[in-house]
């Protein structure tokens, strides 16, 4: 356990640089450069750190962070030069991205991938090494594909995208303009479809698509099943967490958010600007609407159709505490019953 | 989000050949032609839509389907030529298999491949880019193995097998004939087996392997751990769907269908003809009779020894309502002393 | 379903031997040899097998086996030749180490693998065909790199460590000595970090790592994000069954066991010595202290700061009785005000 710590590729850029080019007003010495974000906590000179939330503004008192970004209420909270935004969490990630750019991309087919001679990948993208694209695919400008990603028949990745290594795409699976795709996500494998006939499963082929929208990001090891007969839909900057069950026909709304391990049977349909808690299962067939947030670890069995935050996760007890209680868990009913019985007697 | 749709390859049948396949009555013009099916909602011209569940007949009015598949008492139903069945949905799965054939297979290892010499591969078989095939596996008659996939020492692949891309079959795993196994599979990795000794865990190597039957399905990123000594067994017929997770030394009989994210412990023996749905956990070392459907995101912590539906789920609330009932939740077991201590109080 | 067994490859050695190499004591002829561990009621000639617990004792009368291992408390319920330790279990992992040894491993670069040239490969270490391993990587010696693995630019991996085919590495992972790391696993992918402006995301980059200390085991398809700013850190001895999602920033503790498909979101603190069980959820940012049992399928919202066991999944009942107390659940609260005032009433 003795590592050594290794900072991320970053290069320095002065803090009026960062104001300038994330639109944050600088307040302090503008010439103070930083090349890393960090913590309050942690940050040492050369790094620029932030508070998003008032409640840590102790934190801002002890940094050792060359400079800050903060909201306007907390200015006058630090000496330190400083970024002042509205949204210091967006300048931070912001001025996060200025900090430690992508590495600048190498266009060209890897010695080792398999480009089919059908396939059109632009002249900027890059193709990792042992990465399979298949007939008829349509690579676009400045894709990144990583070293063993297989791309199906017929899809279609838009410009700017990144899969990194070991992402299969199905065929005919299409992804927009800037995704990022993760390590081991597989999109379009065929839905859990089949019909039973005297004792035994008859498979029926998938026919549908997986098709996601422009700025979308999806986790490592996360599963999107294609559609049955019509396509399974990821609308624009959806962003999904790593190990995701996503099954066939789903549709999910622009700007929603899912967290790890959740998992959507078939056929749901998820408004837009919702919030998916991890953990989370939903039933197939479902309509959930617009801004709804659904706390972590919580199993939806109905449509929801109004806004709001909703929930039915069992947070932990001791174990002893929980025994007792699930016990009677089991008898609820009748406890209920016996109460409204007895209320109902004395009130004769 | 403007993705041209893109049809699925297919072929053009008539009506009066699909009802001779498939055992169908024909009922109407048998030589209208189609090439996809679709659902009665959005079917059109040239396509063949389905209805299995009466409450639909509305749809059925509507559809511009080209043809449809029916129940005898949904017949009447509709003017539309079509095929009779008593079991529409089966009838549906075997018109969709002929009308969406698997691609002809193309017999032989890929450039790039890497085949031990000690390894035997059916002349019929084709082995895609950059699969691995170890010494003394045994790959059958007209297997598809996909484009990196890793078939450790020793390995069985039955007849007619397909594994897409990127499955991982760890040394000495058997597959039946006929399975499909999707994406990012792992099957045979060591299972979660060792022993404490002066607050060190010791590894306790994993002898068994894993022994799948025929026509079973394995789902995108689902891993299957092989056994400690015996071995983990998916008797025939057995569907499991993504991101499953099958202990080591689990038995799963035939016909048993899992959906997604379900989670078995090691050594749990699961019975025929079972449905056990997504999300759902079941505890090591237990045993579930044949024919119990356990519903989603359920805990099964005791062995099921009678036929029938087991829930537990606690589904969503608005969250102030579930905040006040939780708190409860917690004091349940002195609620219910409360309560019948009055009870006994009154009586007396 | 008839594949014929096929043990796995082992080498007999004799009792004595055994007894030496294990330091059990040992009782009986000890030049009996035995090749295979197995367990009580199926192993046969030339096996070994153990009595952990004495709930079993019956089928120490009953086994088959050539040997046995035993606690002292036992050793007088069997005249089988044996070994006698005060921890048999443990002493049965170490016999199944020695019946069935690694493959020695075959040093250098597999055909078809791509080595970067400024990455460090001990001479002792094995590259799997088709692996990559990037710039500035550093191997250590008697690495085993399995197929298809990718080692990201700067990772570092200590000596004695084993990849499975296809695990992913992103940039600068560090894994100690002796990790065994299986397929489909993924280190280092992004957090889910990612800061909302104007209705739209913005990504952080991720700038952490992944540091993993002696001794870990990641399961199959288990994914473990880099940190945001500071590093996820597995301390020594950490073993994580398959399918879990660890958040970026999380820590877990030194010798704790993680069962699978349990998911810990951002910046968890788990202690030393603690056993979390399978499907367990642990909500971003809190601290479970050492020595902590979580009870499978649990879902923890609040930090534990004593030892001790902790639960709340709820079990499966029939499906009818289920109904019948969730619908109560729905309305605790009011129940229990009923009660409390009716309880009120009755003390006036």
């Amino acid at each position: 356990m003795t590592a050594p710590p290794e900072p991320a590729a970053s290069v320095a850029r002065t803090l009026a640089d960062l104001a300038r080019e994330t639109g944050a007003t600088l307040d302090g010495d503008g010439s103070v450069a930083v090349q890393r974000v960090g913590t309050l906590e942690r940050a040492g000179p050369g790094d620029i750190a932030f508070l998003a939330n008032p409640r840590y503004r102790r934190a801002l008192d002890a940094t050792r962070a060359s400079a800050v970004i903060v909201a306007p209420a907390d200015a006058g909270a630090t000496a330190l030069p400083k970024l002042v935004s509205a949204n210091p969490y967006a300048t931070f990630a912001r001025v996060a991205q200025l900090l430690q750019p992508a590495a600048p991309i190498t266009p060209g087919v890897a010695a080792g991938a398999m480009v089919d001679r059908t396939a059109h990948v632009a002249a900027t993208a890059s193709i990792g090494p042992f990465a399979v694209v298949e007939a008829g695919a349509r690579i676009g400008e400045r894709v990144r594909v990583g070293a063993h990603c297989v791309i199906g028949r017929d899809c279609a990745i838009g410009d700017d995208s990144e899969l990194k290594p070991r992402v299969t795409l199905y065929a005919r699976t299409v992804l927009g303009r800037r995704a990022l795709v993760h390590s081991g996500a597989v999109l379009g494998a065929d839905g859990f479809g089949m019909a039973e006939e005297d004792g035994r499963w008859i498979r029926i082929p998938q026919a549908g698509r997986v098709v996601v929208g422009d700025d979308c990001e999806i986790g490592a090891n996360t599963t999107i099943d294609r559609g049955a007969i019509d396509d399974t839909i990821l609308e624009d900057d959806v962003k999904l967490d790593n190990q995701i069950q996503v099954g066939h026909n789903c549709v999910i709304g622009a700007h929603t958010v899912i967290a790890g391990c959740t998992g959507l049977a078939g056929s749901v349909t998820i408004g837009r600007d919702c919030m998916i808690g991890g953990g989370v299962g939903i039933v197939g067939h479902l309509t959930i609407c617009d801004r709804v947030t659904i706390s972590g670890f919580s199993f939806v069995t109905k449509s929801i159709t109004a806004p709001g935050t909703y929930t039915s996760g069992m947070p932990v007890m001791a174990h002893g505490e929980w025994l007792r209680n699930a016990a009677q868990l089991r008898h609820l009913d009748e406890l209920a019953r016996l109460v409204k019985k007895k209320a109902g007697e004395d009130r004769e």
